[in-house]
C-alpha cells in the first residue's frame, strides 16, 4: 500500500533478519511509527495490544513469532519446553481469529522437518514469509474477484458514485497488502470507477479511523461514520452494498467478524443491500460446523470506558464514563450465513450454501 | 430524581421567578452543572448545544423560553416582532422532536388570550409550570403500566435479573423526572425486582453515560457497552426485552428516535426479543403518516471526528480521526412500526397499529 508515496507492507524481515518489523497501529491516524520485534514475547505482546491487528495480518505475525522465538531458542540454548511455550502464547494472544491457529500448524510441520536447528530456523523463516507473500497473492485475487460486482453497480448507477459501506478495517492493514474488504475497492479506483466508501467508526477501538486513514493515502473518497449510522443510510438508499472482512467462517457459512457486523448485516438484508464478506480461505475454519462453535473474545472493559485520541498534538486517552460503572466489551460477533449475499475469496465467489464446495476441491 | 440523595428535576423556574434553572447536561457524569438561563437566547443555545435534551425536556425548555422572551420583551419594551423571532429560533433549536413544535403551540394559545402583556407573561408562565408539571404525571404513570411487563418477565426468570437493554437516554434527564424508558425500571426497582440495564454508549454524544449515571444515582445495576453489542447478546439471549424513548412517532407508529435505535429494532425482531417504546402521547405527531414524513436532524461532523472525555480531573476534548476524512452526523433514525411490539404511554400500552385509536379518544 502506498503510505506518502512509499509502497509498504504491514509486516517485514529486517534485511539483517535479527527481527521482524511492523507498523504500529495503535498510533494510527495520528503517528506513523514503525517498530521492531525482536523476541516472541515482544510479538505475543503485539498481537495482544493489537499493535497488529486483523485476521491475515495475525496469522503472518504469529508465524514470524515461531521463527523469533527459534532464534532465541538457538542464542540462549533453551529447550524444546521454550518453543512449546511459544505455540501456546501465540494462540491464546486472540482467541477469534482462525488464520492464527492455521499459521501456528504450519510452523509446527517446519519443526517436523529433519535437519539441525539452524535449518529449522530456516525452515520457519521461509514458512513465515511465505505465508506472507501468499497473503498477498490472495488479496490481489479477492480484488480481481470482487471488482466486477462494483463494476455492475457503477453501470447501474450511471456513473453516480458507488457507495460501500465497510465496518471496521479489513484494510491493508489488516493483511499484508491490499486488504480484503478493500482490494476489490482499491482495483475499482484504479480503474477510475467513482466511489465513495461509508467507513463505521468501529468502537470501541475505533479501527475505523485505520481504514478512513489508508483510503485517504490511496485517495480514495470517504465519509466517516458512527456505527449506529449504517441502518438509516440504507433505508435511506445511500448503501449499494457492504463489504466486510470475517475473523473466522464456519463451514456452514456463519461469520465471526468485528462486533457490530451482524447489525450492519441485519439493516442490509432489511433493505436489499448485498452483504459480501471478503476473505482468504484459510479464514474458513471447516472444523466449525456453525457460528455457535466459533470462541468469541472478550477485551478488557477499560476499551470501552475509555478512549485514545489527539489533543495538542498528543496522543491522550480520556475517561468517557463516570467512576462506579462496569462495562462489557465483546470483541466479535456472529452473522448468520443467511444473512449474507456471498463470500469473495482468492477462488471467486461463494453463496453461504456453495462454500463447501471448497472444502470438497481441496 | 435522586441526585447525591436530593430530589431534583431537570428544569424550574427560580424563586424570584427572573430565571429557570437547568442541570447543564454537557458535563454530566463529569461534573453536576445547574446552570441559570435568563433570555432566550440562552433558551435557544442551551437546547441547540444540548445542555438540554430529550423530547419531553426540549418541550417544557422551549415553553419557559417563551416565558423568558415574554418578561425579555416587557423589559426591554420589544415588539411582537421580538415574539416571533422567539417562537422561529425556538422551533429551529431541534428539529425532529416533535414535543418543542406542541409546547410552542400551546404558548401561542396563551399569547392570544386576552389582558395586557403582564397578564399574558402569567398565561405563559403557568402553561410552562403546566407542561413540566404534566410531563412528571405521565411518565409516571408510564411507569404504571411498563411496570407489568418487567414483572412477568422477572416471573418467567424465576428470580433471574431482568436483563433491560435501552439506547441513548430516555431517562429522567430527558424529560423532567421519572423518564420514559426508565419510568418501568425505577418502579421495578423499587419493588426490589433484580434487574440489570445494558446501556448503549450512543454515540456520537456518547448519552449512555447520562443513563448509567441517573442509573447509579438510583442504585440500579447496569452494564455499559458499546452500539455495536446489543445484536450480540440479544443472540446469546441476554437481553430479556428493549425499552427505547421516541424524539417523534408518526401516527402509523414509525418511530424517530436516537440514531442507532432501528438497528436495534432489528436485531431485536431477528431474535424474538420484545421491542417497547415508552412515550408520553404528545410525542406522537399526528400530522405525519408515516416515518418517512419526520425530519431527521444533521448535527455537526465535528461531533463524531471528535469525542468529550475525562482527564486529570477535566473535561477534555480530544481528535478521534486525522484531518483531511470528513464525518456525517445523522441526529436520528426511523424504526418502522412492524418491528415494534409496543409502544408503552400515559393511557396504556398499545400496539403499533392501534395506535390510532388514541386520536380517535382524544
Amino acid at each position: 500500500m502506498l503510505i506518502d508515496g512509499r509502497q509498504y507492507r504491514t509486516i517485514w524481515l529486517a534485511p539483517n533478519k535479527k527481527h521482524v518489523c511492523i507498523i504500529d497501529q495503535r498510533f494510527l491516524p495520528f503517528k506513523f511509527v514503525i517498530r521492531k520485534i525482536h523476541t516472541v514475547g515482544q510479538m505475543v505482546r503485539a498481537i495482544k495490544d493489537m499493535q497488529v491487528r486483523g485476521a491475515p495480518l495475525i496469522g503472518a505475525a504469529a508465524a514470524y513469532g515461531i521463527y523469533l522465538a527459534l532464534s532465541e531458542a538457538m542464542k540462549k540454548q533453551r529447550g524444546w519446553d521454550f518453543m512449546e511455550q511459544a505455540f501456546k502464547l501465540l494462540a491464546a494472544s486472540r482467541p477469534t481469529a482462525v488464520n492464527l491457529m492455521w499459521a501456528l500448524d504450519i510452523q509446527r510441520l517446519q519443526l517436523k522437518k529433519a535437519g539441525n536447528m539452524a535449518e529449522k530456523r530456516e525452515h520457519t523463516l521461509q514458512a513465515a514469509e511465505m505465508i506472507a507473500r501468499e497473503d498477498v497473492e490472495r488479496c490481489r485475487v479477492i480484488g480481481n474477484y470482487g471488482l466486477p460486482l462494483i463494476k455492475k453497480i457503477s453501470k447501474q448507477n450511471k456513473g453516480r458514485p458507488v457507495q460501500i459501506l465497510t465496518h471496521c478495517n479489513a484494510g491493508a492493514l489488516g493483511c499484508i497488502d491490499h486488504g480484503t474488504a478493500t482490494a476489490p475497492i482499491y482495483q475499482a479506483h484504479r480503474q477510475g470507477i467513482a466511489l465513495n466508501v461509508w467507513v463505521d467508526e468501529t468502537r470501541p477501538r475505533n479501527q475505523g479511523r485505520l481504514t478512513a486513514w489508508e483510503l485517504r493515502q490511496q485517495g480514495i473518497t470517504h465519509t466517516l461514520i458512527c456505527d449506529n449510522s449504517g441502518g438509516l443510510l440504507m433505508r435511506e438508499g445511500k448503501v449499494d452494498m457492504v463489504i466486510v472482512g470475517a475473523d473466522r467462517v464456519a463451514a456452514n457459512g456463519d461469520t465471526a467478524n468485528k462486533i457490530g457486523t451482524y447489525l450492519k448485516a441485519l439493516a442490509a438484508y432489511d433493505n436489499q443491500v448485498p452483504f459480501y464478506v471478503a476473505l482468504p480461505i484459510p479464514t474458513i475454519d471447516w472444523s466449525r460446523e456453525s457460528g455457535s462453535d466459533i470462541p468469541l473474545e472478550k477485551r478488557d472493559p477499560e476499551e470501552v470506558l475509555c478512549i485514545n485520541g489527539l489533543r495538542h498534538g498528543k496522543m491522550q486517552k480520556v475517561r468517557l464514563f463516570g467512576a462506579g460503572s462496569t462495562a462489557l466489551n465483546n470483541a466479535f460477533d456472529i452473522t448468520p450465513a443467511r444473512l449474507i449475499t456471498g463470500f469473495i475469496t482468492e477462488k471467486g465467489i461463494y453463496k453461504p450454501k456453495d462454500l463447501i464446495t471448497l472444502l470438497k476441491s481441496r
